[in-house]
């Protein structure tokens, strides 16, 4: 089994750009004729609800996969729709596997430790029966939050040292309110989100590829890149999950500090601007908006609009990658 | 719809002691004769170990329900058992509502907006579908993390005051590593816990029942009665959810502390320490033990060894209660 950071390395290398599409499936924003045929095949209920997202994902998988090594799931839009739902999530996994694709579970679990043992066994690992042993949901990592600490963690990095998986540890999110408390200064002055980037270094020391970066990496927001330059020099050998690039506000300008100086250390990961592509105004936005033809019948060429929104992405991120590079053998 | 803080002293005065029993079924643990029906019936994979522990949770609200007005399941023992898990806990969560009983998610769930909204219909709300709209999982309230702050919890703070629901904000929890980043001192000399613990009060204010309390409480551990002395004072309206009683380690000194002066404001939970009492050696234990017996064939009074800890827990605690407003009327 290949260690997970050297698998992220080389679908980078393969797909040449270090990128993450988001499968966040709403189903408002689904082309209405995926989800007629769903719910006409499987019911108007959250059956034919999780059969319109899993198809609508194998189609953005098949439109993506050229473009991107790595896709993230955000767990919740699949728990929303119930037991069908998580069935999808299960299935969109297997698809994009059978891609090559690595897969990135959001799931943002934490628990007391032999919780966090079951959430662990059920998504990266095996679950015991009386007589039988099964595969999880299988993603190649997951998301997780590390409010309760170190214990909580433990768990993961034992089924990530058996299996071969990653860990991205939450650090400093996207959201606005992530200042309410991972901006809070320690009494050294030191913030909170950089006690925990230590402890993710820390944490991930065990699981160190032959490229040198680790499979425990860290979940730093797009939109803070001197956060990212002080953590890149705390942290160097973790992989940073960068969300936010795109519909969360931040373009392609500062994600430089996001990269080592080889040109790798993180992914950068967009959802929302990149599939539902088709429903944003020519300018960009924040917001999807349905517009009456996709409320009303066919999404002509939905396909297209997000492999050229993956295009774009793909270069202008290979491009900061770039200039990591640069940058660096300048300062030699 | 009555204020969820109002329903739990209703429940709580008419059982007599502010007790939850968590339903965190583990296969292994469960007796032989239910697992043995269940995977003759409906298989030996994930179908059938649902089954089992549906059936378990079953008999387990029988023998507590007249003793206990709160139930808490953890939803990681559900979602580990994959999509037919996630049945086996709606179906958990709607036997016990059928029996008049309080349900807390155990579900630590925190994450950007559009996203906490996605959870917050999934568990308390309800789900929209193009032609339908359906129940979430429709547990009365949720545990959340509070990592990422005001706007991870503000989603749920909507359904909660549409829904007439209760939320529960991790603030310090049972394990060990809470220690890791809850008790890191901010730069003003207090600890990061007590931060979190001052926010649920903010978050709490718009949810106050005719009782005083908010239906915005936190999550305590019962093994910090210091803490939860000031925490009592700096969070007065908010209901502590107090895991650690029992298995955990805590027995059931200190548990005053967690108490107002009215005799309410806290509710101890405990899991293994009563649904597997029957694995426990004579003089507790920190883990359920698999005695042979267990282990090949029928268990015999599993269901009487529930039922006499469920009785020792509802005393305990409610004398604790007693114990607070006793103090309390001294001290005038």
């Amino acid at each position: 089994m290949k260690n997970f950071a050297d698998r992220l390395i080389e679908v980078i290398q393969e797909k040449g750009s270090p990128i993450a599409v988001g499968l966040d499936p709403q189903l408002q924003y689904l082309p209405q004729e995926i989800k007629d045929k769903a719910f006409k095949d499987h019911g108007q209920g959250l059956r034919g609800a999780s059969w319109a997202i899993l198809e609508f994902n194998r189609k953005v998988l098949d439109v993506v996969s050229p473009y991107t090594g790595v896709v993230k799931l955000q767990v919740a839009f699949y728990e929303l729709l119930g037991p069908w739902g998580m069935e999808a999530y299960r299935k969109t996994i297997a698809y994009a596997q059978k891609k090559g694709l690595v897969t990135i579970g959001d799931i943002k679990r934490g628990d007391v430790e032999h919780t966090a043992l079951a959430y662990a066994q059920a998504h990266l690992g095996e679950v015991k029966l009386d007589k039988t042993t099964l595969q999880g949901y299988g993603t190649d990592s997951v998301t997780l939050n590390p409010y309760l600490g170190g214990d909580s963690i433990a768990p993961f990095l034992k089924v990530a040292g058996e299996k071969a998986k990653g860990l991205f540890i939450l650090v400093k999110t996207t959201n606005p309110s992530s200042r309410d408390f991972q901006d809070l200064s320690a009494s050294d002055g030191e913030r909170f989100f950089e006690k925990v980037a230590k402890k993710v270094g820390q944490w991930g020391k065990g699981l160190i590829g032959k490229n040198g970066y680790s499979s425990v990496g860290a979940v730093v927001g797009a939109q803070y890149p001197r956060a990212a330059n002080r953590l890149r020099r705390l942290i160097p050998r973790a992989f940073f999950l960068v969300p936010g690039y795109g519909a969360q506000g931040a373009g392609a300008r500062g994600l430089d500090a996001y990269f080592n100086a080889d040109g790798y250390g993180a992914i950068i990961s967009s959802s929302r601007s990149i599939i539902f592509a088709y429903l944003y105004p020519p300018g960009g936005g924040i917001r999807p908006r349905q517009t009456r033809r996709q409320k009303s019948g066919k999404t002509t060429d939905w396909e297209e609009a997000i492999r050229q929104a993956v295009v774009k992405m793909h270069s202008e991120v290979a491009e900061a990658a770039e200039r990591a590079k640069r940058r660096s053998s300048r300062r030699l």
